[in-house]
């Protein structure tokens, strides 16, 4: 877990202003929920692997026999825990405020999540998720608001030619249908599918034999997998159609072409979109359009999200459709540089130690009416330090207070 | 621990924002800790009271053996805490980052922490702290702009005219010394004239003599209460000395009356700053200047701080001055209305089921793109029931959308 020192802070601050700007500008509004969830709630098999990651908060008072009994049922010890994700809470805040929530609720949620992960390079055991949902519209407006106002939050941190790549996870389904795969063996195969991008072609034929899997459906998959490649394929019927073997419903190709032409002609131009009849996307809740965000700057996704339709009824007891995406803000940032400082609007006031402190706050006060941001600093030896560490710290421009202390003889000059 | 809903939310993300700008603006840099810390450190006994009301983190992994041999000794579960308050991981922040920080270093922290208190009307186990603190600055520099700063922010909120009472840790040690007060039963003592305003002149009297408190001491403190009060004492050297018993070292007094003079100078007009002799705050490392911040539409207090010069010192293996301010955040979002909405900056689109997405989504982005806020909405039966959620969630205009889902022929008509 980090410390944030003020120059990445700032950035931070700004980078999330600009998000939640953007996605309120879309029709979101903006929910918190406590940090941590009651213990039973996140480990209600809904989180995937995330649940074993979970931190578990200490039940109080717990006494000698308590402890002992629960030696070999740890989970006894506790009784709330640290979220993992925002996914969880929200279909828990839904289902108790569902009453006072318009029937189509856009939620933004910003805030931390926490998972035990092994400290590796990058990882990070508490990071900001930044999530937007849609619950209660089953149509492809959803996904087409969801992806818009993202793609408008990516332009606006200054991050144009944001592309999406889709996929579905019915269409998945169907195709791992057509190539004569069990419903039993879907899962595990999809897991290998999903390591198509690291691993290759070759790679996933090959864990696919080692996994045991049917043997006619992996030789099925191979030669589809071997089969003549359109680059150039677009996110259209034909293309989408291209890209899919024989066989797969006209709903969900209708699907996601609606889409398609939905995002395009929202935000001008060509389609934003790209077809991948290869996205998997890990969690085990999706149920229908699944999507990840990409930016040519960089070769990892820099959010994702899907369609979740069946995990609200679990809280609910009533199914109500839901669709999310979740920005990747922890990449943004490292993406983006620190704010450009600029004029004279953040002053360093240097002082000599013996000027009256009356005068000192009364002249910092009348800069910061002015709407500047003002630092006092008394002089040192080494004013040029000073002056460094300011202008590291976003300072722009200085001043000297000595014998004259009024506002009128005070000469403000840039820094550096 | 509560869920914040939009209306809720958006109302504490305004404050926050003005609270940060305001606090920037007087040269205060914001930072971040992680919400855990090691679970030593939050017992380490610089918390007080706090300490016990922590809640643990369970170590992960545990397994039966450990388990039962922590049966005797609960705190061996746990390596991780959340925090309680914002001053101990700024200690040990300071500590760790010293080399990066600006010699006198002005922190901004909102964040939020955790008590495990027992529930109870306008009590929460999880809430937000706003916290401003300066490090390496012994002068009444630092609390002249702390106090100004915040003074500053409530303004900002339409809080004007707060008032600060302000007494000093050392004028209360020296008094209960020209008492009579044993060093030993100081802090008991403490604690019984911090009740004043609850239990009365009478009541802390009857409840130091319970307390076995020195007998000569007691009486003398009764007469000093007892005397004749002179209510319009100022905030200059004769009304402070009036306060006070005799015998008061003059340095006390002087730092006193400099930052009344300076906090005075910079906001203009009158003193706001009142004495209060009898002001203690409970916490128990601070050792100089203690302050409240008061405003005349409530009874309580709305943030308080002090100079806690020790602390730094524990983790740092050598003593820094630092002085801190705690703005009550819970207690000001709850004074304060909703944000009012005006104009027909915030629209709901109404749209019949067939209208194309295309059409829909692509007029959605028009008018975010004209600086709008927008929520599309299908029209339901019950239109004015949808129109009245809508309101109540801060939109301020409506626009139907039919056959042209064209701009041009879009009507935006006010709401209600």
């Amino acid at each position: 877990m980090r410390d944030f020192l003020p120059a990445d802070k700032a950035r931070r601050e700004r980078v999330l202003a600009v998000i939640r700007e953007r996605y309120r500008a879309h029709g979101f509004d903006e929910i918190e929920t406590p940090v941590v969830e009651e213990y039973a709630r996140l480990h209600a098999g809904i989180g995937g692997d995330n649940e074993k990651l979970s931190f578990s908060v200490l039940k109080r008072g717990l006494d000698a026999e308590a402890i002992r009994a629960a030696a070999e049922d740890p989970a006894a010890l506790a009784d709330l825990g640290l979220r993992y994700d925002l996914t969880v809470p929200l279909a828990r805040f839904y289902a108790t405020h569902r009453a006072s929530l318009p029937s189509v609720f856009r939620a933004i949620q910003i805030a931390p999540v926490w998972r035990a992960e092994r400290p590796q390079k990058g990882r990070y055991r508490q990071f900001v998720q930044c999530d937007i949902d849609i619950i209660g519209d089953a149509t492809a407006r959803a996904e087409a608001e969801l992806m818009t106002a993202s793609l408008d939050a990516l332009d606006a941190l200054g991050l144009e030619g944001g592309t999406i790549r889709v996929n579905d996870r019915r269409a998945l389904d169907a195709m791992l249908d057509v190539f004569g795969f069990a419903p039993d063996e879907r899962p595990g195969v999809l897991i290998t599918i999903d390591k198509l991008d690291k691993i290759g072609a070759s790679g996933v034929v090959a864990e696919l034999r080692e996994r045991g899997a049917s043997a006619p459906a992996v030789d099925a998959f191979a030669a589809y997998l071997d089969r003549p490649q359109t680059d150039a394929a677009g996110f259209d019927s034909a293309g989408i159609r291209a890209a899919l073997p024989d066989g797969i419903p006209d709903e969900i190709v209708d699907h996601l072409v609606a889409l398609g032409e939905t995002v395009a002609a929202a935000r001008g131009g060509d389609v934003p979109l790209r077809f991948d009849p290869f996205l998997v996307r890990g969690m085990g809740y999706y149920t229908g359009t699944i999507f990840e965000l990409a930016h040519a700057s960089v070769d990892y996704s820099l959010g994702g999200g899907g369609r979740y339709d069946g995990m609200i009824g679990r809280f609910l007891g009533q199914d109500v459709p839901a669709v999310g995406f979740s920005i990747g803000f922890e990449r943004i940032v490292d993406l983006l540089p620190d704010a450009e400082s600029a004029g004279d609007h953040a002053v360093v006031l240097v002082h000599d130690r013996d000027v009256p402190l009356v005068d000192l706050v009364s002249l910092k006060t009348v800069l910061v009416g002015e709407g500047r941001r003002v630092r006092l600093e008394q002089r040192t030896k080494n004013l040029k330090a000073l002056l460094e560490r300011a202008t590291a710290d976003g300072y722009t421009a200085f001043a000297t207070v000595g014998n004259a202390t009024t506002r009128e003889s005070l000469e403000i000059k840039p820094l550096g």
